[in-house]
């Protein structure tokens, strides 16, 4: 999608990717390569003016390695190692910026977890420190018995977790930001985000929530922008408990949370990460409509094909479908809907009835 | 832009061009070939579940011998000459379907055209029968001296050369309707369309004329799809005079005039060809706003790039910039901007600002 929003442009694209087959890639320029590939990268860099990335698995040390030759990787790598890790996620958002996060600590043995649940009460949250997404990489232990095998679990690829105190939330929320290298920012209206099995089902926007909580929500995200020293687009997921919000997780890249954008906003959020990065004029942020509903279309557990039922999902007034190319998985995001209101209901009712459709759940 | 709408649905395209750094080629798969060629066509049929055009100078018979061959070309070629042929289509809209079209007649001698101007008066327009484009082939002569001139160069080409009455315009208006290989119609609010040196320079939506008006070109346009079995997008362009309608020219492809609806629609004129032309649903033609302006970007005497002034035409709020890639050549059509707003005024003032600055003119 970014890839489109930058041909509108006439900008050229090259994705680097396994496949010339990837979605993205037959949206683009093809590089066959791996971002786990420094010499991969260097190959990419040496034929882009400004490399980014549309997931935050590519190695840290490698997006150094570029900045250090001279490439203009966006966003930087420092402020990018923020979404991928989650432990230091929490240390410079809450020590160094002193924004609110939910309380956590790093641990290794059950005895840890034992103590974490002491000071927070059972259930308790548990995180790989790094790598997690969709629902995975994350589990929700009731009781000591429960924690220990999410221990082993979450132990089991290498990597540290994190405990969290569970929260309990009345929204989640998310501000989709974008940060210019030239410093300019915009936010576009806050969403409410709808988690289904730990992944995003749903994105209503506006987000009904009171007009003090929006701005403060909109002003943590600009804030967040600017002391990490974000570029392109920013995610900001938050929850909202007890009237407080406390920021969840970071992404640095186009985000579920602003598929949205793309038909629900003037300017979507692919085409302002690319003139974010670019130090282009940010696009305008505001909705075209009243209301916008965004529902993600996932992989049916029969692995059909959403693009078998296309002609369903066209059929709601309204609707616009937007499939990604991928190969049906249950459980995977294929494809997005998003319809347009003049109230959130109008606008949600089409997009479910389309991503049912697409789904071929019974409506 | 069709393949981009394409590929939002996961929708596979192969452009058939001469060169892979042709701006279609670049979002789509690409097959290098001419349309002039039965053969590069027949190439490009074997690989396409239909076949479709973005221009009407393919030759009918070869789209015909493709049909002859059992290809899927959409819309079929005897609707397609309608807008190829000026005198077919008016010799069909006028007397046929009892379309009130301007009074024409072929023209070989000069003593012809004399004895036409006798019936319609001074000026009389001079037409190429076929080929002419954006003001290309299309002659207002004042008076015998200057309609022998007219002749003389509309003759050079070989062609046919059709005589019109000059007709006194109020404004000129366009209907862009889509028709699916269903049967299925829908069309998209009613524009004015604004011409310059012969040249679409400004599309208006919708078009500031009654409701009365918008409804009688409504129903024109649709008639029209429907009689002449059109498929994918119609362009209806129309003369209002003297309160009434007049046919002007038709299109069968997304045409200049539904460039506004890319943006300012719910669903682009882009994707809609591509629904009608394989039987999908239609989407829907709403406006997302109370107006939508769609301003041309033309390349100045001076033969720059606007790309190079991508920057200030960002900077318009709300102005949303597609650019073609074309080579920047005078008098050619390298982009549109579309705005939306409140009033027409508000979306007509940031379309104009921001096509200015692509076009390096004095705002």
């Amino acid at each position: 999608m970014t890839a489109l929003a930058a041909a509108g442009l006439d900008i050229p694209v090259t994705v680097m990717s396994p496949s010339a087959n990837d979605a993205a890639a037959r949206a683009a320029n093809h590089l066959a390569g791996s971002p786990d590939s420094l010499d991969d990268l260097r190959s990419l860099a040496a034929v882009s003016d400004v490399v980014t990335f549309d997931h935050e698995r590519v190695p840290t040390a490698h997006l150094e390695a570029l900045v250090a030759g001279g490439t203009n990787v966006q966003p930087r790598p420092r402020a990018k190692v923020l979404a991928q890790d989650k432990a230091l996620q929490r240390e410079v958002l809450g020590r160094r910026l002193g924004v609110a996060v939910p309380h956590h600590r790093l641990v290794r043995t059950e005895a840890e977890v034992d103590r974490f649940a002491g000071e927070t009460g059972w259930p308790v949250v548990l995180k790989a420190r790094s790598g997690g997404y969709d629902g995975q990489g994350v589990w929700v232990a009731e009781a000591p018995a429960t924690a220990r095998a999410a221990l082993r679990e979450a132990r089991s690829g290498g990597g540290q977790v994190l405990a969290e105190r569970f929260v309990a939330i009345e929204r989640e929320l998310a501000v989709v930001a974008a940060r210019s290298v030239t410093g300019e920012v915009a936010a576009y209206p806050v969403v409410e985000t709808v988690q289904r099995d730990g992944m995003c089902r749903e994105v209503i926007a506006p987000a009904p929530v009171e007009p003090t909580v929006a701005a403060a929500a909109t002003g943590l995200a600009l804030r967040i922008a600017n002391e990490i020293g974000a570029t392109g687009i920013l995610a900001v997921e938050m929850f909202l408990s007890g009237g407080d919000l406390l920021v969840n997780e970071l992404a640095l890249r186009p985000h579920n949370s602003g598929h949205v954008t793309l038909g629900g906003c003037v300017t979507s959020q692919f085409e302002n990460h690319v003139r974010a990065i670019l130090g282009l004029p940010l696009g305008a942020v505001d909705l075209v409509s009243p209301a916008a509903t965004m529902v993600n279309v996932i992989g049916g557990a029969d692995g059909s094909d959403p693009r078998s039922r296309l002609s369903g999902a066209l059929a709601v007034p309204g609707a616009v479908v937007q499939l990604y190319g991928k190969a049906a998985r249950p459980g995977r995001k294929l494809g997005h809907v998003t319809a347009l209101g003049d109230t959130p209901d109008a606008s949600r009712d089409r997009a479910w009835a389309a991503a049912q459709a697409l789904e071929g759940a019974a409506a």
